[in-house]
């Protein structure tokens, strides 16, 4: 047993690798006497799992009525750049990406314009499903220049990260970026990815990553399901300034 | 005529004045010898009023086409905490509010929460459209504790703003706001106020005020119809931080 974890925390990731597969949000936890004759642990172990998973929100327990998996509707500050998987990490949440598509095509109009390319230039464009728990959270279509994109593409991108990939094994720095936050309708090819009805309200960031030289290098279209995630930011008071409305494209949508 | 604003802006407010009542987003407005004859103008004087309306990005000119009601998704920068009025006021657009549902109740638990009253405490609920160029763009729902809301309930909530009402009126300074933001479907009540369909995507802001000392005096939960706005920022590299997620309540929805 020697460099094993310690039992609880076996039992913890135990039970978290089954949340979102055996048990969705609602869903009632297994007894205590359950989870220890499952486990063949003893009792305070069980607890202590238990209480992990409390601590980080994903159940959560009713007096005399059991332990149950918690809405994971995730906090997620809107104070930094940061990737998905990121996020999911400061969360203590594992997180994966289903690859969808990954084709070369003319960039569109709205995407062109982001990247500063040329009419007609190419673009590598990559549609992930990401995965927290299990389940669906966001639906991302992610333009590159082809120059990065041909190298990203022929990466691990179910395992890896495009913002590690850039910075770490394409030596592009990322520096800042422009968010365009609104909320739509679930289209039919979204709606699929995100295992919800069409016209179900989806949060949609489009986003232009820039490296040194405010040069945009990814331009991006983050569908997170609505039930999935809550934006957070704290706010002075003062004038409205034109932070954050100059550079990016219009109204697409991505698609 | 004197101290009349010049012809061409007499134009200009007249056809803004109609936008959103006779005309409606993708609707061709008169060519412009019929706004000649309407007006009794020269063609220069309705030339540059149509032209400062493209410039507003409140029309757009097709070529061989003629001129039309552009789609009003307002770009609003998440830079500073302003108010509906504010905000529009810096899109040169004039705005009004229609007041819902003024009424004195027992603090819901989330509300209660957030403005840290104690439980039973009463609260001044106050439900407004908030239109803009004749359209609703958002639907408040405003809590403030009752030694404030009573005064507040008291002034005129359809033309002016309950944070000049604090601020001038009621010797509160606003110092900031924790925002969360997600993406809901519109319930009946707040698909009737912005007209739309039950279920159509809707960007919910709630959104705690806070005077000196930290003290918080007003909770809002913002509804904005989904394709009126988009949400704006620019963030820089780094870390996601705790910023924002600290106060604030959990997923109450406002009803």
């Amino acid at each position: 047993m020697s460099g094993q974890p310690p039992f609880y925390a076996q039992v913890e990731q135990a039970l978290l690798s089954r949340i979102g597969i055996d048990w969705c949000p609602g869903d009632r936890l297994p007894t205590e006497d359950a989870l220890i004759a499952e486990f063949g642990v003893s009792r305070i172990t069980v607890r202590r799992a238990v209480h992990n998973l409390v601590s980080r929100g994903l159940v959560v327990t009713r007096r005399g009525q059991g332990t149950f998996v918690a809405s994971t509707n995730l906090r997620q500050p809107l104070a930094a750049l940061t990737g998905f998987v990121e996020d999911m990490t400061a969360h203590g949440l594992p997180s994966r990406a289903r690859v969808v598509l990954i084709e070369e095509i003319a960039a569109p109009e709205s995407v062109r314009v982001a990247l500063e390319l040329p009419v007609g230039a190419p673009v590598t464009h990559i549609e992930r499903v990401r995965l927290a728990l299990g389940s669906p959270v966001s639906f991302d279509s992610t333009y590159l220049p082809v120059d990065l994109g041909r190298r990203i593409a022929q990466d691990d991108l179910e395992h890896e990260q495009v913002f590690t990939l850039l910075e770490s094994r394409h030596a592009t720095p990322l520096v800042d970026a422009s968010y365009a936050i609104r909320a739509i309708g679930a289209d039919e090819h979204t709606a699929r990815a995100l295992e919800v009805v069409p016209g179900s309200a989806v949060l949609q960031i489009e986003r232009t990553t820039y490296t040194t030289g405010q040069r945009p290098i990814d331009h991006e279209f983050l569908h997170y399901r609505g039930d999935a995630i809550t934006f957070t930011t704290r706010l002075p008071r003062g004038a409205a300034t034109d932070r954050g409305s100059a550079p990016g494209p219009g109204n697409g949508t991505g698609r």
